[in-house]
């Protein structure tokens, strides 16, 4: 399927639940410093149209709304209720919430799975209550929720505006943090803000689905601790980031902060390049950094995406355009490289010394005329090397830095700059010294929803998200997934036997099961006795030779002594058969040696690696790189969830950093990419179709100018869970 | 010379240059559009006490100030001229400012060696009369000066107030943005502002010493381009960053950025990655991105440095905990271990469901009570393995948040914190979601000399500046830089026959160069004949041998054929001889080949690489990394300037990226790191003792576990040069 043709089956039941007609508040309090009563101040001063309930044995009214003892008492209907009371009190509370028709409960308290033990022990009591009841769980050990655009601010929060950003964040203080940023630079509106906390019922991917299909959300914007169910996470991101943007925030990028994340929601983090990797697959915008998650956020809120990444920079200052220069390499991106006939224009209005040369430095020919950053910014708009515009420098200033008198030139030039972006679909991101004392051009700027940072680092962080999400785009129309292959009833008995022997597949089994499925495997044969051995010799004649033990009591191969290279004639290949037995029994006496693998050496190229994992978060993952040092100490590795697009496995051999090796160097000749894609996609296929493969690890691949082969292949097999289920699927 | 006793033998001229009790304002204007406006305006607002003559031939008076025709025609005795004429009549003022006695001159005009041809010829011009009239230059392309202690303010910056950062900037847009931040936060202040433009006359190094010797700053932060003599510079920067914190950007990261600052003020950038090496070797504070200039700025000058790396976080919002532990730990910063002691105390004031676990995580405590945080900080900040403190949250906000009956605990716990500071020689560093809106608890922070900042990712990056300064100034102390050896007349005469003959060294020659000074190089022999071969053979028995052409015609070894490896026993050697020679005749024919080198085969190890290049901006500079793709592929290299301490070749050891691959991985035991040592500072030694040492290359050196063995090595001669020039040093 397309995913851009995608629709979700059916509506979020979240819709309900976060847009309830009624609402009841259990432990409402008239004590201010209680959440109780900020939930009950939030609801009555953003104008909530529905009922209030506010709970509470010991009130008869709470701040002029008439409390009810109990849940029970109530007699209207309420869909949603918050719950301010101690975990102790939850479970019981919860089922008498489904007895009352209740949809969907928030629970602030803390003390359930994160802290373990006992808390873990009652978070299933709850869970199991809420599913005999039929109550959804927000939380528990949330912050809360608001829904502005349904006057529903349950965390009382002062100075949020309704507005398109939605947010999802197992951080409390990161929800105040862009809140504060917002009501401070003046820009940012919010939609709904749901805290997951510890995830025991609604998870991210529910959240998220919701945000994709509310009206009012625009951009959706998540701190993640931890996934609960990462495949489906990504499914539905897959999802949404084709209708709009993702942008997520993933903690635990190092073992402290998995460590921390793990004792405040009880997340799993699992391996953060890995998570990283999964969610760009899925189209998410992914920061790095807490402080560029509104920019990046509003930014793409509010530009969507550019064409692609050659960036035009107009700047009056040397020095800005120079950083400037470099931030946008750092990020991967382009100067864009200006036509002749745009160079030309921008001569005809600028000083001889300006640089027209990307990036474009006015250098003092805008200081008693600034709109003429609006002119030069028109002039590179209109130029098809350019898929964005990148002001830099001051404007919003000229009228403070050098003369009063300049202020009518400068709203004129910020007026021209709003024509300009309603003209064009290029995103236009506008950095100015400013901004952090918002001059009249630049508030004129914000309210015509064009975007200003206060800092070229910011800046460009956004432009390349933009330029991210538009190649993005672009890619997913032209690259479906690959199907799976149609499993084979001789491979697919194949694992049952070796399931039932309680082993893995014998290397030479593994080979079998690629080379069936059209995966290069230079030819090789298992050699039982003399015979065998005379036979292969005969057929192979001179060609050097690789010898491997085959057994599935030794995993070591080289260790146990089972390894002998470059063997040349039957002599010799008597001679290292002979080798290969003794060493290996006298490194395992027990050891059921089943005979010795006879390959060709393999030919001269870059040895690279091919992985499976099952993940426990994320389901079945690719896994790509370099041989040895490459993988085991520099990391540099790229990952993708199964099934891959053809776009997926190009991306993976272009993401890896070692990728100059694959292009040739020190005068070897590059290999043949596009063979090692056509790799990568066949494996992700024959995974897909075999689901008693848990492991798969080809170590080494030698890849050349010729392509590539299999030198080694290992196959783990899943032989925990149910063969009968398994069955069904081939 | 220990650098912390170092003092700058005499005080900077720059001094009565900056502080001048006369200013001539060459090109003064009454229209406001004009820097000769703005300046008189900045002098007079600021009340500069000095004497002001602008010079205008074309008026009378000058906003209320008397004008005069020319420079000659001033009564007084200005010290300082500021030029605001364009580029063409500045040589022949010069001249006439020289005359008059003014020792230097502020040159705002762009139009010199930043556009080549016309405008270098230009600016040779200029610096010809500057140096015949003894002034001093600075700029040209400069977008001026300001001192504001002394009450000048060329630039007439608005709402800039004195205090103690000193800023040496290329990019005039760099320091208004540094003022538009700091007059938005409220905090810093400024001491003395140059743009040093296109260094024709003072350079970095000038300025940085000025800056070192000025009473008035504290810290001195420098935006630049390009060294013009980055020798100079980073002995300048070590005598100051002794004395104070200082604090570079240096642009240029990339080849994009290169170019770009290449056309702003004619800089030729150099490598990035080794001039960050370098300026961190000196003691210099790098920042990476250009909105952490003045957070790592202000706190470096308000806290000045911690004593380690071990940061204990106080925080009362787990996500933001996590996030901080990451931060903490990119930046190569520890959460510090808290003692039984410390947790057992913090467990006393907390709610038990608190984690004392660092991050502390307050989990609600302090909701009612905010001035806890300070408690907390104060038992941490007492734990001898903490070395600085880092709070993360919300405060400033509780009174907003929660309940404004907060807000006299949170002022009494932000007076507590003033009091910690002062009690504590420990830096705290206060992280507040709250900083945008200012809050009175922050306001008072701020007042008291905190630093508090907006984001976890500055506040981490300050922090990791004061570890780093810490240690800095910890091991300076200690390490002593290398003096260089005693070169040997024989030596000294082989590098002067090596000129002679118009070739570098032979491999055998550069071998012996280092063991003569106590390098680790295998013995080895030059065999020019069969009788030195049977000779050789005899005394090597049957050790497997490397053999090697030695010819000055032949640069490439292997690609001759002039490489035989693993030869054992006479015989073979014979082969191997003859081997070599004809395939090396068949090469060059013309090839002079001396005869061929015999050594025994290196013992098995990690291949790293010691070079040795003269730079052009910083000199003589070692370098360090391992073998092959390391180095050209990775760029995992580490620089430091010659001559280095202990310490500096430590810290190349530990600072690439492969080093856990010399620590031992896949059961290789780890290599004797302390011998690497011992080699990277007797090639400094070595180098430092023979100036006609230009390039050396030694690759591979093998390091193993019982030391290292230096395999190949090669050393260019610097052919130059003038040799009697040289001689003398020796």
């Amino acid at each position: 399927m397309n995913p851009i043709e995608g629709h979700l089956p059916t509506r979020s039941p979240l819709h309900d639940i976060l847009a309830p007609t009624g609402i009841a508040v259990i432990g409402a309090s008239a004590d201010p410093t209680k959440r109780g009563y900020k939930a009950m101040v939030g609801l009555i001063k953003d104008g909530y149209r529905g009922d209030i309930y506010p709970v509470n044995p010991k009130a008869d009214m709470i701040l002029g709304v008439k409390a009810w003892p109990s849940v029970t008492a109530i007699p209207g209907n309420p869909q949603l209720a918050l719950i301010c009371t101690p975990a102790a009190t939850v479970p019981g509370l919860i089922a008498e919430c489904g007895r009352r028709g209740i949809k969907g409960a928030v629970i602030l308290a803390s003390g359930f799975a994160e802290i373990g033990g006992e808390g873990a022990a009652l978070e299933r009591e709850m869970m199991a209550k809420a599913e005999a009841h039929g109550v959804r769980i927000i939380g528990p050990n949330t912050s809360g929720v608001f829904n502005l655009h349904h006057h529903i601010n349950l965390l009382a929060l002062d100075n949020v505006k309704p507005g398109d950003v939605g947010i999802i964040s197992q951080s409390g203080n990161m929800l105040l943090s862009l809140a504060l940023e917002a009501q401070h630079n003046g820009q940012v509106g919010f939609s709904t803000y749901v805290g997951p906390g510890n995830q025991s019922d609604i998870g991210f991917n529910d959240y998220l689905r919701y945000l994709g299909e509310d009206e009012h959300t625009r951009v959706a914007t998540l701190y993640v601790e931890g996934f609960r169910d990462g495949r489906k996470f990504l499914e539905v991101a897959r999802d949404v980031t084709a209708m709009k943007p993702v942008v997520v925030y993933k903690s635990g990028s190092t073992e402290q902060g998995q460590k921390a994340a793990s004792s405040h929601t009880g997340a799993l983090a699992g391996s953060y390049a890995m998570t990283v990797d999964l969610l760009r697959q899925s189209g998410v915008s992914v920061v790095q950094y807490s402080d560029e998650i509104l920019p990046v956020a509003e930014g793409l809120g509010l530009l969507q995406k550019s064409r692609g990444k050659r960036v035009a920079v107009i700047s009056d200052g040397g020095g800005q355009a120079t950083i400037a220069s470099d931030r946008l390499a750092e990020a991967g991106l382009e100067l864009a490289e200006l036509s002749e006939a745009t160079r030309a224009k921008l001569r005809e209005v600028l000083f001889p010394q300006a640089s027209t040369v990307n990036p474009v430095d006015v250098a003092g020919s805008t200081d008693a005329n600034p709109s003429l950053l609006a002119t030069c910014m028109e002039i590179v708009a209109d130029d098809d090397n350019v898929d964005s515009v990148f002001l830099v420098g001051m404007f919003g200033g000229y009228s403070i830095r050098f003369a009063e008198s300049l202020l009518g030139d400068e709203m004129r030039g910020a007026e021209a700059m709003v024509d300009l972006s309603n003209a064009t679909e290029k995103p236009l991101v506008i950095y100015s010294l400013y901004t952090p004392i918002k001059p009249p051009a630049l508030r004129r700027l914000h309210e015509a929803g064009l975007p200003v940072y206060a800092s070229i680092e910011q800046s460009v962080r956004v432009l390349a998200a933009l330029g991210e999400r538009g190649q993005y785009l672009a890619q997913i129309h032209a690259h479906a997934r690959e199907t799976p292959v149609d499993a084979r009833p001789e491979l697919t008995a194949m694992f049952r036997q070796a399931r039932a022997e309680g082993r893995d597949l014998f290397e030479y089994e593994a080979k079998q099961l690629l080379r069936d499925h059209g995966v290069e495997v230079p030819e090789e044969r298992v050699v039982r006795n003399e015979a065998e051995l005379a036979a292969a010799a005969a057929a192979l004649g001179e060609t050097p030779l690789a010898m491997k033990v085959v057994s599935k009591d030794i995993l070591h191969k080289s260790d146990a002594g089972g390894v002998r290279l470059n063997v040349v004639g039957e002599a010799a290949m008597h001679d290292a058969r002979n080798a290969i037995l003794d060493a290996c029994r006298a490194y395992d006496a027990k050891a059921e040696i089943e005979g010795v693998l006879v390959a060709p050496m393999a030919k001269k190229g870059v040895e690279v690696i091919v992985g499976v994992i099952r993940d426990p978060i994320f389901g079945p993952v690719l896994m790509f790189g370099l041989g040895g040092i490459f993988v085991e100490i520099l990391e540099d590795v790229a990952f993708r969830a199964i099934p891959l697009s053809r776009h997926d496995a190009r991306s993976m051999v272009e993401q890896i950093k070692a990728k100059r090796i694959l292009e040739g160097v020190r005068g070897e000749s590059a290999v043949d990419k596009e063979a090692l894609v056509e790799l990568l996609l066949k494996v992700s296929s024959i995974v897909a179709a075999y689901p008693d493969l848990k492991e798969l690890d080809l170590n080494p691949v030698i890849v050349n100018a010729d392509g590539y082969a299999v030198v080694d292949a290992r196959v783990i097999v899943d032989r925990d869970s149910d063969t009968t289920d398994k069955e069904a699927h081939t």
